[in-house]
C-alpha cells in the first residue's frame, strides 16, 4: 500500500514537472483522460499480441498471410496518428458538414419560398406562413441548444480565442455541443434571418478536431501514449485547434488562404509559423472537397469561386476612382464600429431593464421569437420588404450585389433589363438608390439585433452583405455621376459598381472583425483579384477607423461574456512603454514559507483566490523557491483536518479511553453533549468574536460548513486533481463537491464520529499549529518571474506569448510582488478606456437559473462561498497577524 | 564627482532592469545612440524654446501668425513619430527605390540588347559584346560591394531572419550597406544573369527602415526619448523591421498580401498578430505607389498586376487535370530540394578545393567574372542560347511562359503564330519541348551557380522562372496529349498551359523557400486567382516533399554562414517530445556566489565564454539569485586589477616608502629588478607550474598579456558597455580594445608605473583574494528558468518565442544546469540530421584577410585569445579546485 502510494507519487511528480501555465481543470481533465485511456489501452495491446500469438501457432493455409495482414493493420494504425492524416480527415469531415449544412439550409429556405409562393392568393395567409416559419425554426433552434448545450450559443470565435490562449473552457468541445451547434445553426440559418455561418463553423471545426482526436485515440498511434509524453498532447491539441479554426473558415467560404489568415487574425495573438502549413493543408483540402461536392452534385461544372464575379480584367478600375474606394473604407470603418456598439447596446439594454429581463427569464424562448417576428414582418415581400429586396435570401442578395452590370443608367432603366434575382432591386415606384439605402439601414440594425438571439450564429455574413450593398450604393452613384467612366483617353471604360460592392463587403466585414484578411476572403469568394489595391486600401482604412473607435466584435463579446482573455494593446500604444510592472503589481503577495504551519496555510488560502501560491524560503529572506497550486495546498490542509485523520485521532483517543475505561468504568455523556451543541458553539463564537469585527450569523463547525447548502444538481465543472494520497483525495471531494448520496447522511452534525462540534474545533485548532510537510507536494520550481522595471508592453507580450496567468515580480531572488492577468487587464483597459463593456453575458440570467452554467461563473461562486465560510471560521479562531501585510512592508 | 557617479549609477540601474535577452553589442550601441541623441536633443530643445520666446517678444505684424506656424510645426514634428507616418514614408521610399532599380535594370538590359543588335554583322564581336557586358557589370558589382560593405553580399533574408530573432548583426543596417546593396543589385541584375531582386529587397527595405528611423530621430517626436523609455525602441525597431521585410517583398512584386505572408513565413518563428497591420499598411502603400509610378510613366494605363494573365474565367481547369497539377507539385518539391543541395554543394566544392580557394582568395573578382563568362557564353543567342530562348530576359521569359495560348499544337505549328517574344521559344529545328527542357536544365544549374557569386542577389525570381518553365512544359505536354481538353461534355475547354506555368512557378519557389505564400504572390503577380486550388495543392505538396529532404534555401545559407539561429523543429517532430532538458543541459554550470572572491570570478571567466553567468546564494544552497553579464564581471575584475587601482596602491606604497625613506635614506634598486625580470619570472612560473600540468610557453604578467598583440586596424565591432564607473570603463577598454595611441607606450613592460612584473603579479595575487563587492553590479534578478523535465519541444518554443540565448535549469530554486542555444541546436540537429551544412560562409576566406569582418567571428577570436592568455596566467597561479565540478557532483 505504502509502496503503491510512493510509486503513484513519483509518477505524479514526473508528470508535474514543467507545467507552468496549466490550469487546474485542464490538469484534472488530462489526468482523467490518462486514466481512461490507460484503461482502454492495456486490454487492446494485450489482445493484439494474443491474436498474433494465436496466429503464429495456427498452422493453417493462410496463416502467414493473416500475420501479414495483422502487421499491415498495425502499421496502418500507427500511421493514423500522423498529423497529415488527421488534417485530411478533419478537412474531409468539415467539408461534408459544411456541404450538408448548406444543403439543409437551402432546402429550408426553398421550403419557405415555396410556401410563400403557394399562398399567393391570400396575403394574410402568406404573411402568416412567411412569419411563422422562421419563428418556429428560431424558437426550435434556441430551445434545442438551450436544452442540449447552451455553450453552442453564439459565434464561438470568442470562445475559441480564449481556448487557444490556453484557458480551458469546459463543455465547449464536447459531442453534445457539436450536435447542438450543427442542428441549431442549420435551423437558425434556414429561417432566413440575417445570421452567418462563419463564426459557428470555426467552433464546429474545433469541435470536430477535438472529437476526431478523441476518436482516433481509440485506434492508438501517437494518441496512445498521452501520459508518457506529458506536454505533447497539450501543445498538439492547441496546434490542431488552430488548424481547425482555419478549416472552419476555409470550408465555409471555400477560401483556404483567407480562412487561414482570418482565423489567425481572429484567434491568435502570437502565431507559430511552423503551424502555418497545418492550417493551409487542412483548409485547402477542405475547400477542395467542399467545392468538389458541388461539382458532383451537378451544381457547378468545375471548381470555381463561391460568388464568382466577371469583372473586366484589362481595366478593372481607374486611378481616379481611388478616392471613392477610400471613402467606402472610412465610412465602413465608422459603420463597423457602430455595428459593434449597437450589438453591445442591445444586450445592455435588455440586461438593464429589469422588468424585461425578469419576464424574459421566465419565458426564455420569447425573446428569439419576438425578434424573429419583428425581422420577418419587416422583410415580408408584399409589405415593407418590397422596398428592401426582402424576397432575396442572403446568398441571392450577395450574388446580385456583386453583379458586373450597372443598375442605374442615368435615372431611367433604358436598355438594361434586370435578369433573375436582380429584379428584386428594381422596384417600380422606388429608385434603386432608395432600395439600397433602405436595405442597408434595415439590415444593419436587424443584423445587430438578430446576432443577440441565443442561437448558434455568426455576424460575418450579414455584415458582409451589408458592406456589399453599401459598396454597390457608392458604385451606382459613381456610375450615375460618370456615365462614361472617368478615364479621359480614347476608350470608354464605364465604372463597375460590382467592384465597389466587393470593396465595401471586404471593408465593412474587416471593420467589424478588425481583420485585414477579409480582403483575401473576398478575392477567394469572387475568384477575382483585380481589385486588390482598392480592396486593400479600403480594408486598411476601415480597420484604422474602427480599431480606434471600438473593440472588434469578438473582443466585445469576450468582454460581455467576461471570458478570461487579455485585451490587445491598442494601435498607438506608446504610453504603454511608460508603465512598469512595479506600477501595477500587487505588493501584498500571498505566500507560504518552507517552515510555515498549517494555520498560515489556511490563512493564506482564505485571503485570496489565486490559483497558485508562492513558496518562499522564509519570510525574512523572501527568496522565491517556486509556486504551489492552490489545490495542492487545499489537499494538504484537508489531509491535515480531514475526517480520516480525525477518525484516526478518535481511534487513538478511543483506545486511550478504552484503556482508561478498562481501569475506571464510567457511563459516557454523548447524548448530553450533542444537545448542548448550539449553546456551546454560540458561547465559543462570542468568546472569540470579540477579537474579530464582523458578526458571525451562522455558526457551524469548520468541515460541514464547507459544504454548499442548496445546490442540487451541480454540473461536473470543477475537476479536482487525483491527489497523490487517495484518502486526501476523498476528503477534498467532500470539501468541494456535494455528493448527493452522502449529503443526506451528514446533515448538520458529523453523526458518524464521536466528537462534539467543540471538540472538533479544538482538535482542528491543534492541528493547525503543526508545521507543514511539503514533501509530497508538487512544486513548480520555476514560476515565471519579472522584475519591477519590466514595461507593461513587455509584460503583455510575455503573458500573451506564454499564455501566463500570473507572474512573480522578483528582485535578486526576493519576491516583491505578483502580477496576474487581472492587474494587466486593468492596466491596459485603464488607458485604452473602452466604455460600457462591463456587462453580463448575453442572457446569462437565463443560464444562472438553468440546469448547467459555464465553468467560470460557477467556480467563482464556489470560491466566494468558500471564502465566506472560511471567514466565519476565522472569526472563531484567534486572529493572527496577516502575513501578506508583512510582505507588503518588506517590499516597500 | 562622487555624486555624479552615484547619479550615473542609478540611471544605469534603472536602464538595466528588465533586460533579459539584450546582447552586449546592442546595449552598447543603444547607449551610444542615447548619448549621441542626448547631445543632439538638448540644444534643439533649447533653440526651439528660445525662438518661441523671441517671437513672443517680437511685436511685429505677423508675430501671432509666426507663433502659430511654429506651434503647428511642433505639432507636426510630434506627429512625425507616429507609426503610420513612418510606414507611409517607408513604403514611399521603397516604392521609389524599387522603381528606380527596375528602371535602371531595364536600361542596362536594353543597352546589352542594343549592343548585341548593333553588332549583328560580326558574330565574334557580337559574342564579345554579349559576354563582356555582364562580366564587367558583375565584376564591378562584386568589387564595389566588397570594398564598400561586404555585408551587402547575398540575399539578406537569412541575416534579417537572424536580426529579427533578436541577434544584433553589426554593420548590416548601415547607410554604407544600403548604398552597396542598391548599386550592387542594380548592376548584378542589369547584367542579365539569372539572379533575383526579392531577397535583397527585403534587406534594402530593412536598411531603409533603420536609416529612416535614425533620420526621423533627428526631428524628435517619439524618437526623442529613447533612453527614458528603455525597451521601447528595441521592440519598436523589431516591429518596424518586420514591417519593412513585408514592404521589401511587397514593392518588389507589387504583391502586398503575398509580401506580408512571405516575409512572415521567411523571417519569423512566432509572429505577433498585432504587427500584422503594419506590414499590410506599408506593403499596400508601397505596392500602390510602385504601380502608380508605372502608370505615371505611361507604361500602364491603370494599376494592374505585374505579370497579368488572361486565362478564361468560366472554366479555368478541369477536375481531371488535378493529378497533373499534383505531379507538378511533387516534382517541384524534389527540384526545390535539389536546388538547395546544388547551391550548397557548389559553395562546399569551392571551399574544399584548397588550390582553387587559395587562388580565388588572391584574385577575389575572378570567381564572379568566371561564372558570368560561363553563363553568358552559354546563353549567347546565336550559340547554344538559341535552343533555350537565351535572347529573352528573365522578365520576358516569365511573360511568355504565362501566356494563355498553347504553343504546341499537335507537333505542327499550324494556325498558331508566335507573337513577339514568344518567337524565341519556337526554334526552327528544335521542338518547343526540347527548348523548354534545355531551358529548365541549363537555368537550373546556372541559377544555383550564379547565386553563389558574392554580389547582392536573390534566388527567388530565377527559381520562379524555372518553375514556370517546368509548369509550361507539363502544360504543353497535357495540351498535346488532350488537344480538345479532357472534359467530355458538350463544350470543348482546351487545356491552358499558362495555368500550369503559374502552378509550377508557385510550387518550385515554394519548395526552395519552404513557404506556402508563394501561392498568394503568384495570384497577385498574375492578377488572377482562378487557379487557386491547383496552386494550393501543388505548393503544399512541393513543400511537403522539399521540407522532408532539405532545409530551405535561407536556412541553408544560415547554416553555411553559421549565423546564430535556432533551426526549426521538423514536420514530424514527435520524437522531440521525449527529449527533456535534463538530457541536453550542461550540468557543469559556471556560477559565482554572493561571497566569492575575485579569484573565483577570474577562474569562472576563464572557464567559459557564456555571455551571462549565474549568481548563486552560496555553493552549498545553490539557490539561483540572478545572472550577471560577463562584461559586468570583467569590469569588476579589471576594476580590481586595473591600473588606476594599482597606481593608487603604488601611491599608497610610495607614501609609505616616502615615510620610511624620510626615516632611513637608501637608494632604490629599480633598474636591477627590471633587468632580472626574465629570470625571476621564469623561476616563478616553474615554481608554480609544478601544480599545473600544462607547460607555460610564454610568460607575461597578467594585464599586459591581455592585450592583443598584432591586430592593427580592428573594426569597431565589439562595443563595451559604458560601465558605471568611469575609470573602470577606461580600464576595460584597455583590456580589450587595442588603442593604437597607447599601444606604443606600453609595450612589454608597464613603463609608467614603478612596479616590476613580479611585484605586479604578487599584487594581483593579493587582489584576487579579496571578496567581490557586487553592490555596483547590474544583476538581472530573473533570468529565464526551466526545469529538468521541460521537453525539448517546449524549450524550443520558449527559446524562439522569447529570443533567449540561454536558460537556467533549476529545481526548487537550486541551479542544476544551463541550456544555451548551442545545446538546443545540437539536440535538434542531432535528430534532424542535415548533412554537409557545416561549411564556412561563402568566400569567407576573402573576408578574413580583408579589412573588416563580421562581428561574430571576431568576438569568437577574441574570446579564444583571451582564454589562452588567461590560461597562461592560470598556470602561474595556484591551481584551485574547479568550482563547476563541484556543482556537477551536486546536481547528480
Amino acid at each position: 500500500m505504502a509502496g503503491d502510494d510512493q510509486r503513484a507519487l513519483q509518477y505524479e511528480q514526473t508528470l508535474m514537472y514543467g507545467r507552468y501555465t496549466q490550469e487546474l481543470g485542464a490538469y484534472a481533465k488530462e489526468e482523467a483522460a490518462r486514466l481512461r485511456e490507460e484503461g482502454v489501452r492495456r486490454p487492446s495491446v494485450k489482445e493484439r499480441s494474443r491474436s498474433l500469438e494465436l496466429l503464429e501457432y495456427d498452422r493453417g493455409r493462410c496463416a502467414k498471410c493473416r500475420i501479414c495482414t495483422v502487421r499491415c493493420q498495425k502499421f496502418l494504425i500507427s500511421r493514423v496518428g500522423e498529423d497529415w492524416i488527421f488534417l485530411i480527415l478533419l478537412g474531409l469531415l468539415m467539408a461534408l458538414v459544411s456541404w450538408v449544412v448548406d444543403f439543409a439550409i437551402a432546402i429550408c429556405l426553398q421550403a419557405q419560398k415555396w410556401m410563400y409562393g403557394g399562398l399567393e392568393s391570400n396575403v394574410f395567409l402568406q404573411y402568416l406562413a412567411w412569419v411563422t416559419y422562421p419563428v418556429v425554426l428560431i424558437t426550435f433552434s434556441a430551445g434545442f441548444t438551450q436544452i442540449l448545450a447552451p455553450q453552442a450559443v453564439g459565434s464561438g470565435i470568442p470562445e475559441m480565442k480564449t481556448i487557444l490562449r490556453g484557458v480551458v473552457l469546459k463543455e465547449y468541445l464536447t459531442f453534445k455541443t457539436f450536435v447542438a451547434k450543427v442542428i441549431g445553426l442549420t435551423c437558425a440559418l434556414g429561417s432566413g434571418m440575417p445570421l452567418g455561418k462563419e463564426g459557428p463553423f470555426v467552433h464546429i471545426a474545433s469541435l470536430c478536431a477535438a472529437l476526431l482526436s478523441k476518436f482516433m485515440s481509440l485506434f492508438g498511434g501517437i494518441y496512445e501514449e498521452p501520459s508518457l509524453i506529458g506536454n505533447k498532447n497539450e501543445s498538439r491539441n492547441i496546434e490542431m485547434l488552430a488548424a481547425a479554426c482555419a478549416v472552419g473558415v476555409g470550408c465555409c467560404f471555400a477560401a483556404p488562404i483567407g480562412g487561414v489568415l482570418f482565423s489567425i487574425e481572429v484567434t491568435s495573438t502570437f502565431f507559430a509559423v511552423r503551424n502555418y502549413w497545418r492550417g493551409f493543408f487542412a483548409a485547402t483540402f477542405s475547400a477542395f472537397i467542399f467545392r468538389v461536392l458541388a461539382v458532383w452534385n451537378r451544381d457547378e461544372e468545375t471548381i470555381t469561386a463561391l460568388f464568382k464575379t466577371r469583372f473586366r480584367l484589362d481595366f478593372p478600375f481607374d486611378l481616379q476612382e481611388l478616392p471613392a474606394f477610400a471613402v467606402i473604407g472610412i465610412a465602413s470603418g465608422f459603420g463597423g464600429a457602430l455595428f459593434v456598439y449597437l450589438n453591445r447596446l442591445i444586450v445592455q439594454f435588455i440586461r438593464k431593464q429589469k422588468t424585461i429581463n425578469k419576464f424574459l427569464m421566465k419565458k426564455r424562448l420569447l425573446y428569439p421569437a419576438l425578434v424573429t417576428l419583428l425581422v420577418s414582418t419587416l422583410t415580408f415581400p408584399p409589405g415593407f420588404g418590397q422596398f428592401m429586396a426582402g424576397k432575396l435570401t442572403q446568398k441571392e442578395s450577395l450574388v446580385t450585389l456583386l453583379d458586373n452590370r450597372t443598375w442605374a443608367k442615368q435615372g431611367i432603366a433604358e436598355g438594361f433589363d434586370y435578369i433573375g434575382n436582380s429584379q428584386a432591386w428594381n422596384h417600380p415606384q422606388v429608385n434603386v438608390f432608395v432600395t439600397l439605402v433602405l436595405f442597408i439601414v434595415m439590415k444593419f440594425w436587424m443584423s445587430a439585433l438578430a446576432t443577440t438571439i441565443p442561437v448558434p450564429c455568426g455576424a460575418f455574413m450579414p455584415v458582409f452583405v451589408i458592406g456589399a450593398a453599401f459598396g454597390r450604393l457608392v458604385g451606382e452613384s459613381m456610375a450615375a455621376w460618370f456615365p462614361d467612366g472617368i478615364h479621359s483617353d480614347g476608350t470608354i471604360y464605364p465604372i463597375v459598381p460590382g467592384g465597389y460592392a466587393v470593396v465595401g463587403a471586404a471593408a465593412l466585414s474587416g471593420a467589424v472583425t478588425h481583420t485585414v484578411s477579409t480582403a483575401v476572403i473576398v478575392f477567394e469568394l469572387t475568384g477575382q483579384i483585380s481589385h486588390i489595391l482598392p480592396v486593400m486600401i479600403a480594408v486598411i482604412l476601415a480597420n484604422a477607423v474602427a480599431q480606434s473607435l471600438q473593440p472588434s466584435l469578438y473582443d466585445s463579446i469576450i468582454r460581455i461574456k467576461k471570458l478570461p482573455y487579455l485585451p490587445e494593446l491598442g494601435w498607438g500604444h506608446h504610453e504603454k512603454y511608460n508603465i512598469r510592472v512595479e506600477d501595477i503589481m500587487i505588493r501584498d503577495v500571498m505566500y507560504i514559507t518552507l517552515n510555515c504551519c498549517y494555520r498560515d496555510l489556511h490563512d493564506v488560502l482564505l485571503a485570496g483566490h489565486l490559483k497558485t501560491l508562492a513558496l518562499l524560503e522564509s519570510s525574512e529572506s523572501m527568496i522565491l523557491l517556486g509556486s504551489i497550486e492552490r489545490a495542492q495546498l487545499q489537499a494538504l490542509l484537508s489531509l491535515q483536518l480531514g475526517r480520516p485523520r480525525r477518525l484516526e485521532y478518535l481511534r487513538d483517543r478511543a483506545t486511550a479511553e478504552m484503556k482508561r475505561l478498562s481501569m475506571i468504568s464510567h457511563p459516557g455523556s454523548e447524548d448530553g453533549s450533542q444537545r448542548v451543541n448550539q449553546e456551546v458553539r454560540f458561547q465559543i463564537s462570542t468568546e472569540e468574536s470579540s477579537f474579530s469585527s464582523t458578526p458571525t450569523p451562522s455558526m457551524k463547525p469548520l468541515k460541514p460548513a464547507l459544504k454548499r447548502p442548496s445546490v442540487v444538481d451541480r454540473p461536473p465543472d470543477i475537476h479536482m486533481p487525483t491527489s497523490p494520497q487517495d484518502h486526501s483525495g476523498n476528503t477534498l471531494k467532500n470539501l468541494f463537491c456535494v455528493n448527493p448520496e452522502t449529503e443526506g447522511l451528514e446533515d448538520d452534525f458529523d453523526v458518524d464520529d464521536d466528537m462534539t462540534i467543540r471538540e472538533i474545533a479544538e482538535w482542528e485548532e491543534n492541528q493547525l499549529d503543526e508545521q507543514v510537510n511539503f514533501d509530497n507536494c508538487k512544486i513548480d520550481p520555476a514560476p515565471f518571474q519579472l522584475v519591477e522595471r519590466t514595461s507593461l508592453h513587455k509584460t503583455h507580450t510575455i503573458f500573451s506569448l506564454l499564455g501566463l496567468d500570473h507572474a512573480y515580480v522578483t528582485s535578486i531572488g526576493r519576491l516583491i510582488g505578483v502580477v496576474s492577468l487581472k492587474e494587466l487587464r486593468k492596466a491596459i483597459e485603464g488607458s485604452v478606456a473602452v466604455k460600457g463593456v462591463k456587462v453580463r453575458p448575453p442572457l446569462s440570467s437565463f443560464r444562472d437559473s438553468g440546469t448547467s452554467g459555464t465553468s467560470s461563473s460557477n467556480s467563482e461562486n464556489e470560491a466566494t462561498e468558500l471564502h465566506k465560510l472560511w471567514d466565519r471560521h476565522k472569526s472563531m479562531s484567534l486572529p493572527r497577524e496577516h502575513l501578506a501585510s508583512d510582505s507588503d512592508e518588506k517590499s516597500q
